[in-house]
C-alpha cells in the first residue's frame, strides 16, 4: 500500500482516471484527419478556458517554454521590460527576458504580497517616453501562493500602452482570468496544473496587439515561433510532431471542465483554498500569503518554530501517504506548500489536513487533535 | 472495428501496451526521491541507447526542440555552419541555425541520396582558415528514407576540427550509432521514433568538445540551456517540470530495449526495411532512396505512373486499415512512405504489404496478387 498516496503539490497535479486511460490509446497520424478533428475540439475547449483568448497556440513543452515563447515572439533585443515578479516564478519570467536580451527593470515586492496596482502605476508613470515595451505579470505565484489582481494590473498597463504578458501557468482555471475582456496580450498556461493532465504541454494565447508586436519582434526563435505554429494550427496540424498522448488526455479533461462549468470550477478552487487556510490556522500555523490575495491553487505555510519543514513533509509522506511541496528559493527552509488545484475534491483536503495534524503531533508540536479538520469541514460547508 | 489500424508512419510510432499502461500511472512529485530514482534509471538506459553518449539531457519538447538545443548551446550569432542536409529534416536543422543567427552554407544533394564523405571533405578543405564552427548532419533522413554513413562523415569532420552536430531523431536505435566512439559532439534523438513512446521528449547527448564550445556560445537561450539542465540532472531532477508520464513510458521501453539487445534491435530494423523494399519492388514499385543507403526505419516509394499517392494512401487506410505517410516538401505529390521503426514486428510488415497490394489493385494498377507478400516473406526469412 505504500503507493496509495495523495499528491498535494502545485503540479504535477492528480490526473483523473478517465484522462489516464485516454492517454493509453494507440498513436495516430498527426498529419491525418482524425488528429485534425481532435485538435479542433481541443482548441475550442481552450478558448472556453481562456474565456476566450486570442489565438491559443499549443506547444509541446513545459510551462517555462511557454514563458520563453511569450518573450521571444513579442520583443527585440534591447527592449525595456518591466517585471512585476512577486516570487520565484515571476523571477524566472524576468530571467528569461534577460537571457534573450531584454533590459529588465524589477519592482521590488515582498514574497507573500501581491503586486500593488498603484505601485505599478507609479512605476509606469516614470516612463514618460514610453520606452517600456512589456510588463511581465504572474497570475498565480506558485512559490508563495499569492494570486494577483490581473484585471486591475492590466488596466494600469493598458493606460500606459505596454504589452501585458501574463504567466497564468498555475492560475488558469483555478482563478478567474478573462483574457480578451481584460486586455491580456499573451497568457501562458500549463498542462500539469488545473488542466488536470501530466506535464509536457503549454498553451499560449496571443492577442491582436501581441501579433502586431510580433511582426516587429526580432528575438531569434524557431521552435517557439508563433507564426509557424499559427499557420499550421489553422489547418488543424502543428509544424512539428505534437504531444499526441497528452492531447488525448486534454481532450478528456476539457470535456470534464465543460461539464463542471467554469464558475463551479473557480468556486471549488476557492472553497478548497479557504478550507486549507482555515484548517492550518486552526492548528496554530502561520500563512505566508497576504490573506487578501491568498491563492485558490496553492497555500504556503510556515513550519512551526523549531520544526524543519523538510522533516515535517517527510513524516507526512512516509507515515500518512500525503505528498506536500517544499518551499522554493529563499523560503526553502521555512515553509511547506499544499497544492489544491486541478483534480482535487473535498475529501482530498480532509485527508491532507489529517496527515498534517498527525505529522505535527508526531514531531511534538502541541496541537488540539481534530481542530484542523473541524475548521476545514466548517469552511467547506460555508 | 474502424480503429483496428496499423500505424506504418515514421513517427509517432506504435507504443507497446506495457508502456501505454505505464503512462497511465498516477503522477508523482518531480522533486521527490521516487522521481529521482526513475530518472537515474532512465539516464542509464539512454546511455545504453547512445552507446554511450556524453551527458545525455532530457528536454520536454519535440525533436525539433532538440535540434534547436544543439544549435543555440554550441554556437554564437555570426558563426559559420555547414549543412549536410539530404532532405526536409536536414533543411529544417539548417533553418534553425539560420534563425538563430548562424551563417549557413549548404551542400547541394539530390533527395534520395546520402551525403558523400568525399564531397564533404572537399568542401571542408576549402575552409583553409577553419572558420566553419560546426557541420550539421542527419543520421536518418525521414523525408527520403536515407541513412547517412555518420561514422565516415564524422571522421572527415574531425580531420577539419568543426563540431559534429547530428540529428538522429529517427535514426537512433533503428541503425547503429556510436556517439562517443565516432566522435559525435551533439546527438539529438526523439521519443516518438524507435524509443517507442509518444511524442513530447527529446534526448540530447553532449560531448566534452561540445561543452567546451558551449562555454563560449553566445546564442541566447533559457528553456533549452544545457548548463541548467545538466546541473539539475546531476541531482536527479530537471530545472522545470519534466514530462512525467512520458518518462514512465520511457522507463518501460528502455527495459524492453535492454531485453531485446541493441544488436538484435538493429538487425530487426534492417530485416524489416529489407522486407519492405523487396515487397515493393516485387510489386513493380520504384524506390526513392539510393539502395546503398536505404533506411532501416522508413522507406520512400514512388506512386506508380498515373496514381496519386494521396489517393492510394486513402484507399489503403480506409479499406485496409493501414496508415501510410505522405511525401514531404517537393515530394508530396510523388511518393508515399512506409514507417517500420520502433514497436514493429514481421506481421505488421506482412499486413502493410497486403494492404498495399490490395490498394494498388483497387486503383487499377496491374500487379500479381501475392507477389509483394511472397517477396516480403522471403526477405524476412533471409
Amino acid at each position: 500500500m505504500r503507493n496509495k498516496q495523495i499528491l498535494a503539490i502545485p503540479g504535477p497535479t492528480p490526473v483523473p482516471p478517465e484522462a489516464r486511460l485516454a492517454m493509453a490509446r494507440p498513436m495516430i497520424n498527426h498529419r491525418g484527419s482524425e488528429y485534425t478533428a481532435m485538435q479542433r475540439e481541443i482548441v475550442e475547449g481552450l478558448q472556453y478556458a481562456f474565456q476566450p483568448g486570442g489565438d491559443v497556440l499549443i506547444f509541446p513543452a513545459s510551462g517555462t517554454g511557454g514563458l520563453e515563447a511569450a518573450v521571444v515572439n513579442t520583443l527585440s533585443p534591447g527592449d525595456r521590460v518591466l517585471s512585476g515578479s512577486i516570487g520565484a516564478f515571476g523571477d524566472r519570467f524576468a530571467d528569461i527576458a534577460e537571457a534573450h536580451g531584454a533590459i529588465v527593470d524589477r519592482i521590488p515586492t515582498e514574497w507573500g504580497s501581491a503586486l500593488d496596482p498603484e505601485v505599478l502605476r507609479a512605476r509606469l508613470a516614470e516612463d514618460r517616453d514610453h520606452t517600456i515595451k512589456a510588463v511581465l505579470l504572474t497570475h498565480n505565484e506558485t512559490s508563495t501562493g499569492v494570486t494577483n489582481d490581473i484585471r486591475a494590473l492590466a488596466e494600469v498597463i493598458r493606460d500606459h500602452g505596454a504589452l501585458v504578458l501574463v504567466d497564468s501557468i498555475s492560475g488558469l482555471l483555478a482563478a478567474d482570468l478573462q483574457t480578451d475582456a481584460w486586455g491580456l496580450d499573451v497568457v501562458v498556461a500549463g498542462s500539469q496544473k488545473a488542466f488536470m493532465i501530466p506535464p509536457g504541454m503549454t498553451f499560449v494565447s496571443v492577442s491582436e496587439r501581441a501579433w502586431a508586436a510580433h511582426r516587429n519582434a526580432r528575438m531569434p526563435r524557431y521552435y517557439f515561433d508563433f507564426t509557424a505554429m499559427k499557420k499550421y494550427m489553422e489547418k488543424g496540424q502543428t509544424p512539428y510532431t505534437p504531444a499526441v498522448s497528452l492531447l488525448y488526455g486534454l481532450q478528456t479533461t476539457l470535456r470534464m471542465l465543460r461539464e463542471e462549468g467554469l464558475p463551479e470550477c473557480f468556486a471549488r478552487h476557492a472553497r478548497l483554498g479557504a478550507a486549507v487556510r482555515a484548517g492550518a490556522q486552526a492548528l496554530g500555523l502561520r500563512l505566508l500569503a497576504d490573506p487578501r490575495y491568498a491563492s485558490p491553487a496553492v497555500t504556503s505555510i510556515y513550519a512551526p518554530e523549531g520544526i524543519d519543514p523538510k522533516q515535517l513533509r517527510q513524516v507526512v509522506r512516509e507515515r500518512y501517504g500525503v505528498v506536500l511541496a517544499g518551499g522554493q528559493g529563499k523560503l526553502a527552509d521555512r515553509i511547506f506548500r499544499i497544492g489544491h488545484l486541478g483534480y482535487v475534491g473535498e475529501n482530498d483536503i480532509i485527508a491532507v489536513m489529517s496527515a498534517l495534524e498527525r505529522g505535527l503531533g508526531d514531531l511534538g508540536v502541541r496541537i488540539t487533535p481534530g481542530a484542523g479538520i473541524a475548521a476545514t469541514q466548517q469552511a467547506l460547508a460555508a
